[in-house]
């Protein structure tokens, strides 16, 4: 059965790396890869318009199934024509599964082979998710990639704890396949587990293979492990994908994590992180964070960053988006979030260019003594 | 000496009323009048950006010298090279005299001939404004229009406090043409004050034109006074005013009294009413105020205002903005911001076509029975 909704094109693999040039072709327009995904929690991009996603670059965007099933309620995405039509996105979506809200919000949860039982983490009220509900809410949100149901262990849980938990995950990755009434339109990725073990990442990586979904996403890392413990985990665990379909890590968004899953053969990518920092007025630049609020700003009538071309350093200042930062208003964070997603994408392009010359590897020197990477105790972002 | 910054010209004045469509010619462009001023009280119309303001029709902008004063502080803006490079708004900026903030936000002040002693309302600070400080800080902000610095006392004020602070301000607007170094690149307006009594508005206005003042403001209404209190001073005002100056009432902004305003003679209007109500998710329609997180337009797929060409309208659902609002996300907020302000810039726009044909009066009607004003007991917006 090859109907499948997306399908991942290879265009071309680094002579010295394992990073991969490619395209992903969904039902809402094809987009380059490796791609950074900006995340919209709640149906929209905290403070964005859609036009400006596009403006960015953004061929796709993130959106959470957990919070749309509680607000507003899946119901009423589907009644509007889908996220797409209530979101007035018409570009690629992919819909997370739910799994990792459940397990990271909710306090008191009761994991059964059937699934989850959990309190709403607003009001508490009990709630139960299992693959079939989560898939039915994407179904019903109509994204065009779902993530399949999965339980996201801490990571360093015992071995026997993690074993019964991929293993589990694995028979939940079957049954939301099965649960997909629309495959020739909504892509299932399946996830890989296995926490911070070789052969459990190699029995996730082989069952869920052997189910043959159109892609496939890495998840249980960048959970708070050492950065060189997340890149063996890569290392070992992406040779045992397909070639032939796109390889999401999820919850990575810092430049320098960007750039090393991409060597270990990732395509997609998603994160809080720029957006997240952005309100806070933390900005990203080529010479690493800069944090916009900090008085050394006041008078200092340049971009937040020289070697940017996006629309806020083309016309804003550091001191007028300190000022506004400082005033708590909305427009200050609205040029941060758009300049830190902007420097996401665009660094995603130079990494495919860079791919496109075989001098990936160059790229990253050069870009991690830039950003300060090099440095000793750099700061993870 | 008529190399005045600032010009108006007279187009057309209604057969019926005493609405007049013209031009006000800005150092930094020209547009139609009656218009309707955005405010930007902090350097940014909330949630606005620069180029959205300029979509909608929105010619000119008010901002607050008080609040720029105390932060960033006028030092940092004109280093800047003026309110309208720190901006990124290279359209007509309004800025006020700070008097209105020291009187209202205030509560500690003692004013003398010289100026006012008072309090920052941030932190307790003791300031000091006066004639000659306002309009150094409004020639260090570089405005196209500055206010004079004036008392607005109550409404209700004893008629010889009135007078006293009437003829205060009349001498206090003499100092401030004085003060103003930029002649003829900033327009200084005197402000008509005068409260409630005919007499005192008659003085102030009288004294003000005899300073020969390249515009003028009515002042000191729309503080709480009933609708045909406000009313009757302005028909009784305006006609004391120079037909070759523009006319300016401060502080207004419901579509009613818009409307009442122009019929009354008035060109410019100015109000944070569209952009205070729609942080609160309240959008004005033709058929009045709509409450958007209302549960009633949960699965309302339609736009705000079916009557309204607005890029919201056009895109945007109210369920998906009701979603947005209660889920306190920016992007609602940027969304019935826009809507808001669109209506009013449009309902300006439809105000200056009713002139030209000369049924005011007709479209008055039509527009308060389609908003609901005519209803007994309507809201004030
Ligand atoms: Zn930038
Ligand atoms: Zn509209």
């Amino acid at each position: 059965m090859n109907q499948a909704a997306v399908t991942y094109e290879l265009i071309k693999t680094d002579k010295k790396t394992g990073a991969r040039l490619g395209r992903l072709h969904t039902p809402h327009g094809t987009f380059d890869t490796p791609m950074f995904m900006p995340v919209g929690t709640q149906a929209t991009v905290k403070t964005m318009s859609p036009e400006e996603l596009k403006e960015m670059g953004a061929g796709v965007i993130l959106s959470n199934t957990y919070h749309l099933w509680l607000r507003p309620g899946e119901d009423i995405v589907q009644e509007a024509g889908g996220l797409h039509h209530f979101t007035n996105w018409d570009q690629g979506i992919l819909t997370d599964s739910g799994g990792y809200q459940v397990f990271s919000l909710s306090k008191l949860r009761d994991i059964t082979e059937e699934g989850v039982h959990f309190r709403n983490h607003l009001n508490g009220e009990k709630l139960f998710l299992s693959p079939e509900k989560s898939i039915a809410i994407q179904n019903a949100l109509g994204s065009d990639i779902m993530m399949a149901f999965d339980e996201c262990p801490p990571f360093d849980s015992p071995y026997e704890y993690m074993k019964t938990s991929v293993e589990r995950t694995s028979r939940w990755a079957e049954r939301c396949l099965a649960a997909n009434v629309n495959p020739e339109r909504q892509a299932l990725f399946g996830i890989v587990q296995g926490g911070g073990y070789k052969e459990l990442r190699e029995l996730s990586a082989r069952t869920l293979a052997s189910l043959d979904f159109p892609g496939y996403a890495i998840g249980g890392l960048s959970v708070g492990e050492p950065k060189e413990k997340m890149n063996e985990m890569l290392t070992y665990t992406t040779p045992l994908l397909a070639a032939d379909k796109p390889r999401y890590l999820m919850g990575v968004g810092s430049p320098d994590s960007l750039i090393d899953g991409v060597i270990r053969g990732i395509d997609l990518f998603d994160c809080v992180l720029p957006t997240r920092i952005a309100r806070n007025g933390t900005c990203m630049t080529e010479h690493g964070r800069l944090v916009i609020r900090n008085a050394k700003y006041a008078h200092d009538f340049g971009p937040i960053d020289a070697s940017c071309d996006c629309k806020v350093c083309r016309n804003y200042s550091r001191a007028y988006i300190r000022h506004l930062v400082k005033a708590n208003e909305t427009f200050g964070f609205r040029l941060t979030t758009y300049h830190n997603l902007y420097f996401l994408i665009k660094l995603m392009k130079r990494v495919r260019s860079a791919i496109k010359e075989d001098r990936l590897l160059e790229f990253r020197e050069e870009f991690f003594e830039s950003y300060g990477f090099n440095k000793p105790g750099a700061k993870n972002f």
